[in-house]
């Protein structure tokens, strides 16, 4: 497809970005062209667009960026059997290499060679989008558009939480950004008993009582580990999930927890963190998971189902709407806190 | 204590059974007494009140049988510590020796010198029931009498739906007597996206609605199969939970199943079954688990939990409250099929 | 590459085959041209080479059948990135879809659209193979042809014998044709306790003993189960793998198992089986899993790995190499049962 | 059974012991006193020996330490059933309490209430050993002393090496005690295809290339990252069991583990460890298992099997024997790392 597209451009090596028209990307035999309809904005966006010190090390400019995304497919490369112009998709954001020994197990999510869409390609903060087939994942016709495009970060949620068991069991999530806002739910729609949201900024603990949480803590006001104690009788939480990256909540997590209990980590700690590795792991006998991305394509089936099933419901975490040319007070949102989950819409 | 009770005693290897005046157990050292609240009546009692070949077999008259209650400790032996008078307690079925290879790794479920409360031993349909201290689960003092009685079973439920992932799956339950139903609510709670109910018996198909099921097959009428593949485009459910016995319905349940499922037998099927292993079972790698009892006591802590969490309600399922002298209209009721769960109250 | 080559052709739907100068195949953009260096029969080939009803409903002469090789590539596909000329390999015998559940969670193995090499396609009982780089696997140059051969087959001892866990544990061997005899190779490597193997032929009971069986049941002349029991003071064993497909050898194991066991099946028995479900199931809570294929590609990770550590020797078995155009006298062997693996040099 | 006995004696809050002539211990109902024939020095008791901070919070002296050992019931208590006058026995160190939710669902070697032989109670570097009943473990008469002996530690071995899959992986071992010089022989015995072992101590390499290691590695004199990655094709390694205790060394286990690998610690560094989260656990979705104790009895289960079955040869790390009264010597060894297993003989 010729001609140009409104797209949002990480347009040099510094805070910021620009809506500029850019040309419409070609495809490959391997690719689909789509056509954006939402498009939400992730904490990596936010790194990238406030330009911290991974994004100098690690991406590119000029560049369109964005990862989360729904659309519909309008030109399809000839390689492509599997897909049709008129198809309802997302993506999976992870490209992978195929032939490292992860990837040859079966554990595409950890591939050595993982190239992400949107940081170390062209992403989707655009009117289209061209993407390799293998990363697409079809939606439902009636998933809406907002639902559809949150599916990526909510397998985030669900690869963290869904990590072991927690049904019958109690939950803490510590932080409550959007990743965080949609584990509560996802813990409760999978039968915990308990859910504890931890957070330092009450919007977002709000977010997370409607999400299901039944307790919620604002860790600057009250004692996170004295509450999770005194709700468990005194034993700690079966399941700590770490989705803030502050090495003090860490911490407090690898405290409340209980012997044998499993600490899920999906937050990337700036820095090296000191754990008490001792009492807190080896005598408790814990269980730590790094988690990163979702399974390929285990994480994705399950999300889809549990959104279409309506056993999670995400609508009250999509709390702002903006045209895509909004985008800066998009980011501002996102800087502030003030929000759970932003969509633009190009 | 002395004196004597009111108890419903198996008094002849014959069918029926008699409601008598006998002595109020003694305890030993390491056992209890309970003043029994509310139990409850499981098929296995129905057998034994129907005297069918396994009851021949297996039981001696003249006893007290029954095995399901929630009650409060009246007595304690002297040896135990973890319990005390007023109390407000059940009790796990199984009465394990402690020492088998089984008991040994902690797989005390299938203990090999098993003996069953109310089988093998004095059982609860009784206004006092005496038992091991190391058999009792306490109970929340909030928890309703017939809700703590329907525990025991709750757990068979429980130890079959969650003896593997089901949040985001679709989950077949065949047979809808009270396990069966329990198992719909408990597979709903713990996440599930579809829960297929499938019996011959519309009245306990409309309970299993209100259990939670998605889509409920009088399996005399439609065909289980094909509504089952058509429900997951033509795959399979991802579990199937057989509660029947009936090897026409089990065989359904391995027609069901999709690559790589998983089939849990809680059924006792009188007779053997023949199966299409090479198809259903190793093409397929289906993985198929044979389930006993409760895990001692990680199941208890799941039932107890989904229970105060509210995240299972087995209400709708609790359809009859009779007095224990009404016995005979409860047995009557569950050989009719026109009943969910029947509870005595002593 | 032009010009012909010698090939065993499957060349009429009945008994027999014939070696014939067929031309050279040409490959495709994704594939790649092997010269077979070594080349094994497997039982699948022995039913084609016989004609019976399997084959006869899934098998169209004429064609090139044989799936088990070890070879070097003499030509690329342009599309083929990660393989190059002079490469020695071997290959996964599934050609997947890529796309079905199974496919899209990681499960190729149960690939609901499966194509076998040399079932569904041309195979390698010839000089030259042409398949699809996806399927192949790097080979060490030090590993002999022969042994780089038997990978495929057993990969599927590895997936049923490491489907659980061994070490420490009693394993029972039901069937000690090729796969059988690796099998006990590999439980003895994993660090079982005991490996008893059992047969009705003395001959490869003696290469099982060979390939490191602690013990070897005759069961046409000694009870297996008595035996099993016996060895295991009552309790039976831990880890059943069924490799014999005799409904009468199957349920012997079944009745071998201890409470808790593990039943893992990769036979294929030819008709229904009838089974104890209630008490060889269900009251021993035993978990029976259906094996097909190797986990793609993680247990050819395992095999080549065991191989190359000397942790498993699979010299013992490997009892027969014959030159391509001696295949009548392979197979003669193979239906004689006087063999392990026998294989062809072209 | 009355008089006295030899035993050492911790006989106050300081460095050293000393061997007195005690009282041979009484025994309640539920006990059995044993006769020790063979007692071995756990780093454990050095640490009591030496009388580091650990010590002096935790030990009452004056009172017997030791808990590793194994020996002859001479008298048993009325309440036990299971053991009789001239059972050959080891115990399991950790005393339980039974009803914590720990100990509620199996997890009875991190139960919160535990209390260790020889720590919190009197001891075996004596003569006789009292001691619950339900801690014993009995032998096979044919297992030597001290091999029966150091069946404790070598639980810890077990424990930490098949706490997940080993067979056809590869296995670093970073500290080379005694207790990692047995997970060498573990890992070796359960199909490991490469064990790496890594020690300052060139003595103690010595005994793990005894014991099974296929490259050993001195880590003050070469790069044990540079080594791991090389030998790996520069994937790292599967499996890391950390029994070092030494923050550089554990850092460097995080660096060596591969994407999606497993790093058990069984070791207690004496403070608060600084690891990279986001690189080393999170980005490469590594599992972090902290390890305590034995799984009661899985793990002794497992331990007598492998003994049993020379599936695992520990005799190259038992180095020493002594009587009982030169336990000084004992210690001073263990101090100097010039040793594996110290075994006293009273």
């Amino acid at each position: 497809m010729n001609g140009t597209m409104k797209a949002i451009v990480k347009h040099h090596r510094g805070p910021g970005a620009e809506l500029q028209d850019v040309a419409i990307p070609s495809i490959s035999e391997d690719e689909v062209l789509i056509r954006v309809k939402a498009t939400s904005i992730c904490g990596t966006d936010v790194h990238i667009y406030n330009w911290d010190e991974w994004s100098e090390s690690r991406v590119k400019p000029p560049y369109v960026f964005g990862h989360e995304f729904a659309g519909e497919i309008v030109e399809v490369g000839e390689k492509v059997h599997t897909y049709n112009i008129g198809d309802y998709v997302s993506a999976e954001t992870h490209i992978i290499c195929g032939h490292c020994p992860q990837c040859l197990t079966g554990k595409f999510h950890i591939c050595e060679n993982t190239q992400i869409i949107g940081v170390d390609t062209q992403g989707c903060f655009a009117e289209y989008v061209a993407l390799p087939a293998s990363n697409l994942w079809k939606n439902p016709k009636d998933m809406p558009t907002d639902i559809a495009s949150i599916q990526e970060p909510m397998g985030n949620a669900v690869h963290t939480v869904l990590n072991g068991d927690v049904a019958g069991k109690s939950v803490a999530v510590i932080g409550c950004g959007p990743i965080g806002l949609m584990a509560v739910g996802v813990a409760k729609a999978a039968g915990a008993s308990q859910v504890l949201a931890f957070d330092l900024n009450d919007y977002r603990l709000e977010l997370a009582k409607e999400m299901g949480a039944t307790t919620t803590v604002n860790s600057g006001k009250e004692d996170p580990v004295d509450i999770a104690k005194s709700l468990t009788d005194g034993h700690g939480v079966d399941v700590v999930c770490e989705m803030s990256g502050h090495p003090v909540a860490m911490d407090q997590g690898f405290k409340m927890i209980t012997n044998g209990g499993r600490v899920s980590i999906l937050s990337l700690p700036t820095k090296r963190v000191s754990l008490d590795v001792t009492n807190d792991i080896v005598f408790k006998g814990v269980e730590v998971q790094g988690i990163t991305g979702r399974k390929m394509y285990e994480t994705w089936q399950q999300v889809s189902r549990l959104l279409q099933s309506k056993q999670v419901d995400v609508k009250p975490m999509i709390t702002h709407h903006l045209k895509l040319e909004e985008f800066a007070q998009g980011f501002e949102l996102m800087n502030e806190g003030k929000c759970g989950k932003v969509v633009l819409h190009p």
